[in-house]
């Protein structure tokens, strides 16, 4: 992306580019068929849980004017939009903490003026969401997102972290909280006597954290010793709401003299009484705000209008990062102009707006990216045992895979680049099988060629980018307003493990978090880094750089959570985070190696350039090859939550570092793991005739001397 | 060990056997210092809090007659005695589950006899005590543990499976009861009303849970990738006692309105108030008992004996498992007879006798092997690094590892073969290494022997054979019933968690319990089995046999444990066990193929020779070399709780999985890891010539095809 300030260029650009992909945006996504839901479920629960409890926060902030019913309004609306009209559609829209923070401090401001009132608050937030419009208008019209660019790791991964912390700091609060006397509630009834209130917070204590622990755990389950594939896989697609339903089905285990309202439940209103859509003719209301208030409304409008281009950006961002393999084109300035309109339309509606959240947005794309490893797999493992069964070579085998392979891809090119990059892996890997395994032209079996492993190892990370998984979760939180009554079952402890789930789900990948990670782990392991997560600044940048540079980054982090803790002010952290961006072009290079600083924090220019898009006639297999063996995504998983910053082969560094030469390893640095293994395999061919003699030799010594 | 059963023959070489090292086993243990404190901690927990536990559970089962006093007495009294003048060291003694079963049901018979009643319980019990103990000298005498090489692993593992299940019951019971009201407590207590109770049933799982969770995490501490070395040694090595503590002071939070009887504690009471030592007295009780119940005494007599001559037995072999590699001779004859003193010194002493325990002996000895990796491996990082720093070859290197690793070794030789056993192992893995990384003449550094890494891959499993560890942990039982009221302070469901976590400590390793995993394991990752515990079976034996034979062993265990449940037959599920000796003997091989059967549950006589034991001058460095890496017992601990059955060298099988072999692998049946390595590479120096080649051309097409 070039930082043009041309207006409109970007908005064209980005059209252009999406309009190019917009039919395989729906055919792609309806031929993936039902495992589309895997994504979606997960996805909507990732999105509307939150929504949820920030409802049931707004309800309290605001004395009940707004509550979960309009923000799950609000996020349901904006991603349904957003998804059939939108740019990017691996961006998911929703009501974020960020929003419910801002509209506190509005219903504070509002509800001490006289001449505005609990009455007017809401035709006021009209009159911010009209400002906040108009200038995201201007920015999106003028190009601002060309600098998005700028924004570094450093600046998205501190806001990633901060989210994650604000996610965390919800759920202690969430479970300090049911040990203590609500605020709006009767604190005569049984169940808030000291005995039942000790028994509410213990048993929220047990429902979160065993949410929270099943939760890690069956995320994990494609990698379990036990069960059949199947169960492996719908485990670990589904196996977040299944622990919602299953420990809100303990909640109701305690029965007999124990008191209706433990454990708490979610407070909402049925979106079906009187008086639930009062707010809903706001814009007739608008009129009335004294003129004074409507300039007024500039000052929260700006900050919001920050606070937006940011998040949406970096929210669009992470989920289009480097080693997703995207080919399909981002979507930046467009986006940002249609969040203008959804913002507007969100303000006349007297709704909260919703924009692209963190870490939402990024985990959509990953679950695409596992979706789309699975049909790849299952074409390429069918192909496989098709050649197999002919009697074919090593050499007809990997033809017929790479031709396959071809047909998932796409003749159409977006980019100049050409689409050597998957095949290439491809063709690299079968052949250094070959090599070690003999012969290639005798005929392929089981033994040499293990489908079902060796084709993991064959493929590339690609997502499975369309627009119907974010259409369908969109929709389902919608339905979520209907659904009330059935929300309403849920404990809200259940919830708060939820939150602290998805704080702990954003952190791996988060190179941030790892360096953090890092600075924990003793020297002599700091090697594991290197293997887990191929973390290449281990090998370039000296320790006492990186732990520098992280020391720098958390007390920016937690200058930034600080700020979110002081009453007004707290609305400003937006603009700290912005601060990072000159603070990383002018500031950092002064005081850090430019070349250390790259390694660390490479800005988007200066990283590989995005795999090319190809759109048109993806084929995928829909149960043409079903494959009874289905621990697919379990190395995806490990591929893409562990590996940020560049695309890896899992294979290969395992074999290097359980094979005697890490040491080795560490010390050529920058040497990609993709050239490792070729390499000690020349290395092996050239001393092995006269190693093989020093062996032969020292062993026949060996047993003489004993 | 043949099956003679001339009198005293047994005895006589047990005797011999041990008095040879006799010397050595306090010298040794004095001599590994400070480091023998985490051992004897680790035990002594593991034996305290069930036998507090017990205590408990005696106290509610003889109203108050016995208590946690008596139980800790008897266990610490027989633990001294036997650590001192006892044969096999590594066994640990203490009052188990079966005596407690055995001991109420003996009070249930006499509390209702007129002649007898609460007043003259533990004069008769004193009367069965002595009746045991002659048939316990009988026993012992006429050899009857000669055919201890008859309990294969069938036996012992089933009896240690269904101990692990007695526990696991007894955690679950326990967390049950918190919700209940106790039996002999006052009912209207404010802590009884129902919504405390159910705040305690609430608070008890979060502490039982937290216990459990937390123990089985600090146990594998020396593989975090997280803190410096002696932090990780430190909580893997002191874990569970520190969670112990870190758990009875969480319990302690919550302050202000809660009664006090929340969470429960223990109850006992203290060893100082009048009357706790009446039943010291009960010698001369003993000629009150009628005549008729003394020669009754005979029947539970040999219940007991029978439970006690396989309980100490299965506890001993446990302890001395193939696979530790132990040098000191065993001590079946003259343990029994010993423990025929301690039963008859018990009953005269009117306390409940204490025998050999599970789990606590084989977690004793597994304690014991990481002790002596961490000594050894501390010896030999020390010499590998001084001769690096002479600029030593590979050879010179090995050379010198190999004597002070000799320096360990002992002159004397207790059984006939050679102590060519640890030396070969690291001779073999040093030549594979050095041929591997170039020429084995050049200095080393660094870079091509990772000293920190490789000494763990050198080094044989051994066991820090002595008496030191025994008496302390005995002796800090023993300081526990004057500690009784710290002990107070500890929360029930503290205990339970931490009967859950000793339950599941024992699981790994029992090779009956891998195969109940192995059914519920997927076809295609039975090969991961192989690969973790090195079961050779998965590779000889047919699934379907496996998966017969485990059924069979499965329903054999289940009504073991319903028998348990008997109230008076319960006693008798010792014999139950005791008849699969004839049963695997005699009935099994018409229903499995011998060779499937010896593969599954190999005979002792079978089973490769131990290895040799050497006694005297084992010089171990004490802070000599004192290295800062002390990841110590990191990979011991795989090594030992992972593999049962077979030694094996932990590195090779993942070089071998990790590269694309493993179908292969697969198909070359009984091949033994260590084979696999040098096989691998021999192929690769073969082969690598051409198949460089064939790689080299193939690349040069794919880059001019795209």
């Amino acid at each position: 992306m070039d930082e043009s300030f041309v207006p409109f260029r970007g908005i064209k650009n980005d059209l252009k580019g999406r309009l190019q992909c917009y039919k395989q945006d729906w055919t792609g996504g309806i031929k993936a068929g039902f495992r589309i839901l895997a994504p979606t479920t997960y996805i909507f629960f990732a999105s509307a849980i939150p929504v949820i409890s920030f409802g049931e926060q707004l309800e309290r902030n605001t004395d009940g004017v707004l509550t979960a019913v309009q923000t799950l309004a609000s996020t349901a609306i904006c991603g349904i939009i957003h998804s059939i009209i939108g740019g990017q559609p691996l961006l998911i829209l929703g009501v974020a903490e960020p929003t419910v923070i801002m509209y506190t401090f509005m219903f504070n401001f509002a509800k001490e003026r006289q001449d505005l009132g609990r009455g007017l608050f809401l035709a006021w937030t009209g009159w911010v969401c009209v400002w906040t419009s108009i200038l995201l208008f201007l920015l999106a019209i003028l190009g601002a997102c060309s600098i998005i660019n700028r924004f570094t790791r450093l600046a998205g991964e501190l806001f990633g972290l901060l989210i994650a912390m604000l996610f965390m700091q919800q759920a202690i609060k969430g479970l300090i909280d049911e040990f203590l006397i609500p605020k709006r509630e009767d604190p005569s009834l049984t169940e808030f006597i000291p005995s039942w209130r000790f028994a509410n917070g213990l048993f929220a204590l047990v429902l979160s954290f065993g949410l929270l622990l099943t939760a890690l755990r069956s995320r994990k389950a494609r990698s379990w010793r036990y069960g059949t594939g199947w169960l492996r896989s719908l485990i670990a697609d589904y196996g977040v709401p299944i622990m919602v339903l299953v420990w809100t089905a303990i909640s109701y285990i305690p029965s007999g003299s124990i008191p209706k309202g433990i454990p708490r439940r979610l407070v909402s209103p049925n979106p079906w009484s009187p008086g639930a859509y009062q707010n809903w003719t706001v814009i007739k209301d608008m009129l009335d705000v004294p003129v004074i208030y409507i300039l007024g409304a500039f000052v929260p409008a700006t900050m919001i209008a920050v606070l937006y281009y940011f998040d949406h950006s970096v929210a669009s961002q992470l989920a289009q990062q480097k080693e997703f393999n995207l080919r399909k084109p981002p979507s930046f300035h467009y986006d940002l102009l249609l969040l203008g309109f959804l913002t507007l339309m969100c303000g006349l509606l007297g709704i909260p707006p919703a924009n692209g959240v963190i870490p939402q947005s990024p985990m959509h794309t990953k679950s695409l990216a596992t979706l789309k490893h699975q049909l790849l797999r299952n074409r390429l493992v069918g192909t496989a045992k098709k050649s197999m069964a002919k009697n074919s070579s090593l050499g007809q085998l990997y033809g017929n895979m790479q031709e396959a392979y071809q047909q998932m891809q796409t003749p159409l090119i977006y980019q100049q680049q050409s689409s050597a990059g998957g095949l290439k892996e491809l063709k690299e890997s079968t052949i250094q099988l070959a090599t070690s395994m003999g012969n290639i032209d005798a005929p392929v079996d089981e033994t040499i060629f293990d489908v079902d492993k060796e084709i993991d190892e064959l493929l590339p990370v690609e997502v499975k980018e369309q627009r119907v998984s974010n259409l369908l979760q969109a929709a389902m939180v919608g339905a979520c307003v209907a659904a009330m009554p059935l929300l309403k079952m849920i404990p809200t402890s259940v919830l708060w493990g939820y939150f602290a789930f998805m704080a702990i789900e954003s952190l791996p990948g988060n190179q941030f978090w790892e360096r953090i990670l890092l600075l924990f782990t003793s020297p002599g392991r700091r090697y594991k880094v290197l293997e887990e997560y191929h973390a290449t600044f281990v090998e370039t940048v000296p320790f006492k750089t990186i732990a520098l540079f992280t020391l720098f980054q958390t007390a920016y982090l937690l200058v930034c959570f600080g700020i979110t803790w002081v009453p007004i002010a707290g609305v400003l952290f937006p603009l700290m985070i912005m601060l990072l961006v000159p603070v990383r072009q002018y500031i950092m290079p002064k005081l850090f190696k430019g070349a250390f600083l790259q390694d660390l924090d490479a800005s988007e220019f200066e990283e590989s350039p995005a795999l090319p898009f190809e759109v048109a006639t993806e084929v995928e297999t829909l149960g043409g090859t079903r494959v009874t063996y289905a621990d697919d995504g379990e190395i995806m998983n490990e591929m893409i939550t562990r590996s940020r910053g560049e695309i890896r082969r899992i294979n290969s560094p395992k074999v290097t570092s359980s094979s005697s030469t890490p040491a080795q390893d560490l010390k050529s640095p920058r040497m990609s793991e993709r050239a490792y293994s070729p390499r000690i395999n020349e290395l092996r061919a050239i001393k092995s005739p006269r190693t093989g003699e020093v062996r032969s030799s020292n062993l026949g010594k060996s047993k003489s001397e004993i």
